[in-house]
Formats: structure tokens, C-alpha cells, sequence
């Protein structure tokens, strides 16, 4: 017996559905946001012409698909051309870190349509948060003009380990109180729109992935702050792994005799000596008023020799780490953000010093290894993204235009 | 401009093309095994009959599919089922190693229809080697009965770096005169087939996820031998890389302080000390006569204890570096194979000890670390699956059934 191939779902439809199955293959082919007419659409994807008129008609129905000018014509009434409408639907999307949230409302495209920041203590708990973020989601809404019935969906991104298909964090070390807490029932409740809800170093690489690297299928977004932490792009899609707990680089144990006590309780890990947290205690260890990676940040601005010596050295530890990485497995582009990856060249010196003496020749002879273009909003476009993605799967478009 | 998926490709088809475009996608659905009949087949794909026939008569046409018994009737002549023919074609499978060759041919199933194995010295170079695997493959498909033309394509597996989509091996250590040899060019020539070239550990993965864990999407493989690899399944699929390089274990760095100068010039790397050439220096060390992995293996087998601790205290290395690897990409299982890996459980206890006592609770909660169950065989059932997976993809099926 042979295996059958993920690719295809046998549906349990009803006639009404059958009718206008495949509504969603016609619509991912237009998101490429090109105008194509009913013949162009047949032609390309050798359906009748009658069966391109059902789905397209479908498509007008739900606002997926609009009108977008007519063709130029040989003669009589020129054919209509139909496009993809990334305004037919919103998403809302936020990112949680430790201290701090972004939010924005975005088109279908990933176009931010209203943006908002504030400081948000991760600590107060999931009630207080989830609060303010629906608050929050609802005032953007407003302000963008749209209604909550317009929402194709809402991503969440969270500072720790989460289960994305239970949509629920799982041991988080810095989120108290919101271990198991239903994240995704919560706010599906609160928001009445489907949620999805990740890892914020997930969706950063999402973000990135999408907004500046779009043709790479390898990429890996490091983050380093007061943690550190990775965002696998495998084959051009987010590799979560089997509990959805892939991507932790910060407890890789380090090739060094130093064995600094790390807060998972195991020693020598990569976050216990080159994270921003650890940074900061380096500092004060010489004697210099830093508590935090913000206050490195702050430093290495302001041109403090020690804390960009320090800098640069957590880079060469970070650099052994993804040596090995490279090595497993083989990306095209590294992409280093989180505040400490963005101050300066200093860390990403030191990265790239370690991977080009350690990893083979083969993995690093066309690898990049670049600072994020994306900056801290990457977080905000990969849970949009996460969201559209999702939501214009065909499977689920074919719902939508059936009204199921 | 929003992105488009992946997964639509836009067909410059010809109407004799797109009349039976699609029959791709109904073979992959009857590729469970189970029979159909027409009617059952369009409930199914939501396709109108007329579809559905046009698509059915194409694929029996080539054979892919063929009646399979007839349905129950309520009445008149009973309708036909269909099923999918794993007789249709054939495949070739060879997998290479160092000193040693293991080659059959297959049905469309991945059934072993004729199988041969024979000691082949990799290092006599590409065209005494190949020139072997083109002689054992014409007499294994004489051997069951079948003709060239009937190949669907030819897999075969090396023992080093290949770049998977030129089919070229890329500087492999230990296969002179191998180095950007044309393999896939070499063999389509003298076979007249598709033929896909991969690394042996890639190959390894993809059968042992074949026959033993289909249900699993987050797979590895590690072989343990004269050197140590690793391949990769991520969501269900191999994870290659930008280069087709991923999956290298060997050459990481060890969290010790010992620096055992390894062939690639690095010190402290992982084959350097925990392969089955490191373990048989060790010996030799200790005045025992073992200069090679299968020295190794045999006094293993006779019950030497200085076999069966440095075995051992090689899973226990393995495992240090798997730890990191288990918080990087949390797959569900961990199989370990090659000749170290398959004689007795000394190897993967020290592996288990280390990699539950390193590794994050959230991923090694159902975490499994078992041995291969294919064991030898897994190389050429995954280059037989290789080849099936690529030549019954619905768009090289749909260009078989129009003859293009």
C-alpha cells in the first residue's frame, strides 16, 4: 500500500461545496496581485471556462476578488480583468515581548493599515494582557475604519515556548501565570475571530522572511535580547517541529571551560554568557550601572568600549553555536535582530568571525548573514502574515465562499 | 503586491495539455491504495464526471491505474472500481557507501522486487563505479522481468556532500576523483531514465520514514559509521539546504577540552572523536587490533568490554551534540543506524543518557531515540522512495499521461 501525500484532503462535500471547490486554488494563484481575465484564468489553469465563471463569481461574492479594469479588447466590449483584493479583509496582529507590545491592523497583503506600541509588562499575567490586547485591537480597528466582522484573523506572538496548534504557552520562563493558559480560546472568545499564536522569534522570522527575503527557502532570524532565541525557515516555511518547540538556541551548551550557571539549572548554555541579561551582568561585574540588555544597548550607543568589547565577544559565542547550525543545516541567509542585534555592527562582527572559521566550506560558500531590515516590526508582519497565510489557504477560502 | 504560494505553478499548457491537466492530482489521492469508482472519485475531488472520466481513461491509458473489481450494485451492470498500479513501472535503487553496495529494484510501492549487494571501493573513481551500478542495474531488471523503458528513474545514494538538484558530489572527503563528477548527467545517459542523486544519511532518512514512521513530520537520522551524518525530515519532507549540504553532524565542536585534530583541519570535532574510525584509534591506543568501524563492530559483537565502553562513550559525544539539535528542531523521533548504531543498544544509551539529561523538557517529553528497523536497507528504499516521490508528482504524471 502506498502513502498518500499530504496534499490532498478528501472532503466530505456536499454538492452546494462541490460547486465551488477549488475557489481557493484560483485565489492563490492571484495573489500574486496580477489582473487575469475569466480566458487568461482558464487558459492558465486549464479548468473549462464555465468552471472559471462559478468560482470567479464566488470569489466577487465573498470580496476576495474585484473587478480591476478592463482588457484591451479586439473588438466589441472589452473582457473584464479580476485581481486579488488585499483590502477585502483585515487582520489584526501583536507582539508581546517581555516589557514592551506592538500591535498593528494590516490589509491582506501585510500592508500596515494602523500601528500602535506601549509598554505592556508580560508579567502582569494573561488576563491583564489578553485585556489590553483586545482593548487595543478594537481602538485600531476603529481607527482603521473596519469593523471586527471584517477580521480574517488574529495572530499573537509571545515571548516563550509556545504550542502553536493548541495555541497555548508551554513553560514559559519569563511569562508567570501563563503556563497552559488557553491563549487562543481566550481571545477567539473575546475577538470572535480565529487566532493563531505563536513564538515571537516565529513569526520575527515570518516577518523577515516575507517583507526581505521572500525567494530564499533557508533562512534562520536569531534574535538576541535579554534571551536568545531562533526562527527556522525551512523550505520556505516555519519549522516548529513536533511540539512547536524548535528554535531554541539559547540552551545549546558551549564549547568553553567557563561554566556559568544558566536559569534552566544546566550549565555553560549559550544564553547564560552571551545574551543581553548577561551582557548587562559582565558590566557590572567591571563595575559599570547596567542591569538589563536595554541598558547594553544604551551603552554600545553611546560608544562604551567595554560594553561593545562585550558585545562582540556574546557574538563570537552566538557565531559557535550557529557554526554548528550551519552545518545542520544549511541555510542561505542569517538574519540577526532583537535590540542587541541591532545596535551597531559589533555582534554581527563577531558572528560572522566565528561561523566563516567553523562551518564547512560547502554551507557557508553562498551564506549571508545580515542584520534585520525588518527592525522590531518584524515580529507584527510575521504574525499578519501567519494570519493571511492561514486564512487564504484554499481549503478554508472554499469554506468561506460556501458559507461553512 | 502579495505573495504568491508555492504550490500554483502557472502551465504554458497546450489544450491537449489541459484536457486531462489534473489527472497528477488523482492519481496522488488513489495513491493510498484504496479502489474507486468514478462516481466515488468525483464526490471526492468535488470534479464534474465528465472530468473525472477524461482523468481516469489518461491514467489507465499509462498504466498507472487499473480496474480493480467492481462495486456493488443496487441494480444493472455493476460500476468498475479503480485502483492505483504500483506495477506500472519500476525503479532502480542504489546505495553506495565507502567500500560496500546495496542495489535493487522496486515496484511503485517501494516493494523490493530483485536486490543485490556487493563489496564496490568507492575510491576507484566515478566510471569503474558507475560503470558497476549501470551493469547491476540492467541485470537486476532482467532479473525481474522488466525493461529499461519501464524505469520510472534511478535513485542512488553517495557517501558524501551532493548538490541533490545538479546531482554532483561536492568536495566528499573520502571519494577521490568524485569531486563536481556529472553523476546524474553520466547515468541519465547510459540508462535512459530520470535520475536523482542524493547523500547516503538523506536517503536513509527518507526510507526510514517511509516504512517505519510515515506518521511522523519531524524525523532524524543518524549514521553512525566510519564517519558520522545526519539527515533530516522536516513537516514530512527531507530538509536539503541552499546547497543540498545540510544534515552535517561530523564536523560540529565539542563542549570538551580535549582537541583531537580532526581530517577537515578543525580540532574537537564530533567524528574526531565518537566515530567508528575515532573508536578504533582508541582501541589501538590500548594495544587492541581494530584499525576500522567493522573491526570495531565485530569486537563489539564478541563482547569486548573496551569495544562496548568506548562505544558508549561515543553516543554519550553523539548525544551532546543531538541535545543541541533536539532544542533546535524538536523532532518526535531520533533513529540512529549505520554499522555503530545497529550492533547492540551501547551507542544509543549514551545517547539517551546524555540527550534527557541536555535537552529541554518540551522536547524530549515524547521524544523517541530508537534504533533503525530497516536497518541496512534503509539507503535503497529511500532512493527508491526519491525517485517515486518525484516522477508521480501531479505535474510529471500530468506531462506522462499527454505524452509531453
Amino acid at each position: 500500500m502506498a502513502r498518500t501525500p499530504g496534499s490532498v484532503t478528501r472532503a466530505t462535500a456536499s454538492a452546494t461545496a462541490n460547486a465551488v471547490a477549488g475557489a481557493g486554488d484560483l485565489l492563490s494563484l492571484l495573489r500574486d496581485g496580477e489582473p487575469r481575465t475569466r480566458s487568461e484564468l482558464a487558459a492558465v489553469t486549464g479548468l473549462a471556462r464555465s468552471t472559471v465563471t462559478q468560482r470567479v463569481d464566488a470569489l466577487l461574492a465573498s470580496g476576495l476578488l474585484a473587478p480591476a479594469g478592463a482588457a484591451v479588447s479586439t473588438g466589441g466590449r472589452p473582457p473584464v480583468r479580476f485581481a486579488f483584493n488585499p483590502g477585502a479583509r483585515v487582520t489584526f496582529a501583536a507582539d508581546l515581548g517581555a516589557t514592551h507590545a506592538r500591535f498593528a491592523v494590516t490589509d491582506l497583503a501585510g500592508r500596515v493599515l494602523e500601528e500602535h506600541r506601549e509598554d505592556l509588562d508580560i508579567a502582569l499575567g494573561p488576563d491583564h494582557v489578553l485585556d489590553r490586547v483586545v482593548t487595543v485591537g478594537e481602538r485600531l480597528l476603529d481607527h482603521s475604519g473596519r469593523e471586527a466582522s471584517e477580521l480574517l484573523g488574529v495572530g499573537l506572538g509571545l515571548p516563550g515556548p509556545v504550542e502553536h496548534s493548541a495555541g497555548r504557552p508551554v513553560n514559559p520562563p519569563i511569562m508567570p501565570g501563563w503556563d497552559g493558559f488557553d491563549v487562543q480560546g481566550h481571545l477567539t472568545q473575546r475577538l470572535d475571530a480565529p487566532v493563531l499564536v505563536d513564538n515571537d522569534v516565529n513569526i520575527m522570522a515570518l516577518g523577515e522572511h516575507f517583507a526581505t527575503w521572500p525567494d530564499e527557502q533557508h533562512l534562520l532570524f536569531i534574535k538576541v535580547a535579554t534571551g536568545i532565541g531562533c526562527g527556522i525557515i525551512s523550505d520556505g516555511h516555519v519549522h516548529r517541529g513536533a511540539q512547536g518547540a524548535a528554535g531554541d538556541l539559547g540552551h545549546v551548551q558551549l564549547a568553553r571551560e567557563e561554566q556559568v550557571l544558566c536559569r534552566c539549572g544546566n550549565v555553560g548554555c549559550l544564553e547564560a554568557v552571551a545574551s543581553g541579561a548577561a551582557v548587562a551582568r559582565r558590566l557590572q561585574e567591571q563595575g559599570i550601572d547596567a542591569s538589563s540588555a536595554l541598558d547594553v544597548v544604551e551603552l554600545a550607543r553611546a560608544g562604551s568600549v567595554p560594553a561593545i568589547q562585550l558585545i562582540r565577544e556574546a557574538g563570537r559565542d552566538i557565531g559557535e553555536v550557529l557554526a554548528a547550525v550551519v552545518n545542520l543545516l544549511n541555510p542561505s541567509v542569517i538574519v540577526i535582530g532583537g535590540s542587541l542585534g541591532l545596535v551597531g555592527d559589533h555582534l554581527i562582527a563577531g558572528i560572522r568571525e566565528v561561523i566563516y572559521r567553523r562551518s564547512l566550506p560547502l554551507a557557508t560558500q553562498h551564506l549571508r548573514i545580515v542584520s534585520s531590515r525588518t527592525g522590531d516590526r518584524a515580529g507584527i508582519l510575521g504574525a499578519a502574515v501567519m494570519v493571511i497565510d492561514h486564512g487564504l489557504a484554499p481549503s478554508r477560502v472554499d469554506a468561506r465562499v460556501n458559507g461553512t
